[in-house]
């Protein structure tokens, strides 16, 4: 028996360099990182974490604070999967997605940072084991840079030693897109992979209009072109233009996950472990990527995700997901480097080499936090 | 115009006369009321609501004060659709239904309130207007009422002037459930609506055995067999056994609720107000109701869904609804009258004439809190 003493959470509002814009959710001025820190009584201490392009996370906090975390005190910190399953249930009315995703994700990950300190495996080892690196691309929310300041921002990233990069898509005219796909292809020359993303900004039909535009430029995928709940959607599609389509950050429940596998004929599935349910929750969409033969990638906080897209597989080319999909394989998955800089905030910042993000060997999840850089920061921004 | 100056946010944990308990919730030992109290420059002040059964309060206060209210402050209350819409996309990142639905509802609510007292019309005008009254029946959370008990509960709808009940079924042997479903049968005669509720408690296959051994006793409804997001599993169930099925409490978006229209073959619809979007949400499945020929029914908040119910049709009869399915016309809706008595902390509760129950011909929702009694057992429920 391992039992949950105490629960802590913290919110910390932390700026960005500069404002930052997509095309669905306006501008961002800061990101707002919870915590969630259990603490055991044979002598335990995990932390777990969600956050927030800059709004909900006093909501996160409070369900946290007063339905989650009291849930399970006094619970057995072994039983991981057990006291998912039940905070799922215990705030179901109010839940279904949404704010208690992200809140349950918190709480699990502080759970499994415990798992891997009591047993002595890094994340990497936990979830899967596969491998201790995978491919890694960075992506900017930039829709709103002029031309050359987003060729530089890519050429940043190459600089940086990342061989994919994503740019947002959906200007008021789609010309400007292309051009902007273009000259991005260019910068980067064809041996780099490159993603798109729309923040579903964008109508079937538009979306339809924009994957052909885009056709001539080798894209790895089209990320969300239109709204996520519109699963058929993005067959249609899919199939209307042979584009590689990708979503995953906005599903929250395994049913959502369960009806974009099944109706959205996806190439690439990317949920979120800060907002699909945590390690458990990102695991079990792992478990039906690979019974739909889709890998499995990732949204946001790469300090995380790069042990748990390495543990799926090891494919280290750029182009290797390609050919594996054409083979009929899945291949392996890349994690999204984001603007949101979370690892910035722990000892370890995301570590990257020959091209491959390397996950921590730290027993745990190895994202250990710099509180005291957290509280400067936050105090700054308030 | 008519500009929001202030919203103001209470939250209130009122307790139940008993511990209530459902196949899927565990115990109730008190609900949660939390409202919005809106001001324009204009010297109007409306009122909105949502509650829940006892979790997330504290959460939805939290979007509601530091997310949601900011957003709204400053822009023209007479705009309610567009406000909607725009706290839809504010926070959509962490929506997409859960806590976010809950609390833009409460705000919509108020919006309309504001709306109905500066045009000065009732809300069943504003809905619809095609009736101020409708059927209404009683529901209880009662799944551990010994069997005497849930009759005297049942005998006491009845003497309250009711002619439609429903009751918990998801007892874990089934003959239990069958055995209380055909004594509530016995004691109510075959004239009065009968309705069973599972919350979600069974499978599939539990509920296809369950709706046949339900078959002799005249159901009007069984709702919520299985869980929700499984749409397609009602429509395995109703083709199984010919059972009439409902459910709507637990969706939250127009596209959940699209997916429900589309995919369930449900017989009746039950969207809330409080956790779909407030008037504005539930006003949206009416009309997608309408295109799908079901009546459009509640659950909870008896005093504010009496007036949008109303609204739609009317069509006093109990047996009305199912003669007028069989005809190919969707008949009128029903009310639920639910064991949160919310009405009970208004100026007015639920007025019921002639088995049918009577909306307030106040201007704006006809919703009026007394927050002296709100306040006083709030404090005694600390």
């Amino acid at each position: 028996m391992s039992i949950v003493e105490n629960v802590q959470i913290r919110r910390f509002a932390l700026p960005l360099e500069e404002v930052l814009t997509d095309a669905k959710h306006g501008d961002h001025t800061h990101f707002e990182l919870i915590t969630a820190t259990i603490t055991t009584n044979d002598g335990y201490t995990g932390t777990g974490y969600t956050y927030t392009g800059g709004k909900g996370g006093r909501a996160i906090q409070a369900l946290l604070e007063h339905d989650l975390a009291p849930s399970i005190v006094g619970q057995n910190a072994k039983h991981v999967e057990e006291l998912y399953d039940g905070m799922q249930w215990h705030v179901h009315y109010v839940a279904r997605g949404g704010i208690a995703s992200f809140a349950i994700s918190a709480i699990d990950i502080a759970l499994w940072d415990i798992r891997g300190q009591r047993t002595e495996q890094p994340l990497w080892q936990m979830a899967g084991g596969a491998s201790d690196r995978c491919k890694a691309y960075c992506g900017g929310i930039d829709l709103n840079f002029p031309l050359p300041k987003l060729l530089d921002s890519v050429q940043g990233y190459l600089d940086r030693g990342f061989n994919g990069v994503k740019i947002k898509v959906g200007q008021p005219d789609l010309a400007d897109d292309v051009e902007r796909v273009a000259a991005v292809r260019k910068l980067i020359g064809p041996d780099v992979a490159f993603m798109v993303d729309a923040n579903y900004s964008m109508s079937e039909a538009q979306a339809i209009t924009a994957a052909k535009a885009f056709e001539p430029f080798d894209l790895l995928w089209f990320e969300e072109p239109i709204i996520p709940d519109n699963y058929s959607g993005y067959k249609r599609i899919a199939d209307a233009t042979g584009m590689r389509l990708a979503m995953g950050e906005n599903l929250h429940t395994e049913y959502e996950f369960g009806y974009a596998f099944a109706q959205s004929g996806l190439s690439f599935i990317q949920p979120d472990a800060s907002n699909c349910g945590g390690i458990t929750g990102w695991l079990r969409v792992a478990e039906m990527a690979k019974q739909h033969n889709i890998p499995v990638c990732s949204h946001g906080m790469q300090e995380l995700h790069v042990s748990l897209v390495a543990a799926q597989s090891f494919d280290p080319s750029p182009s290797q997901s390609l050919k594996s999909l054409s083979a009929g394989k899945p291949g392996g998955g890349w994690i999204e480097v984001h603007s949101f800089p979370i690892d910035q905030y722990t000892t370890r910042p995301l570590k990257v080499e020959n091209h491959l993000a390397l996950a921590s060997h730290e027993p745990g999840t190895g994202v250990i936090f710099d509180w005291a850089k957290l509280e400067a920061e936050h105090d700054k921004h308030q």
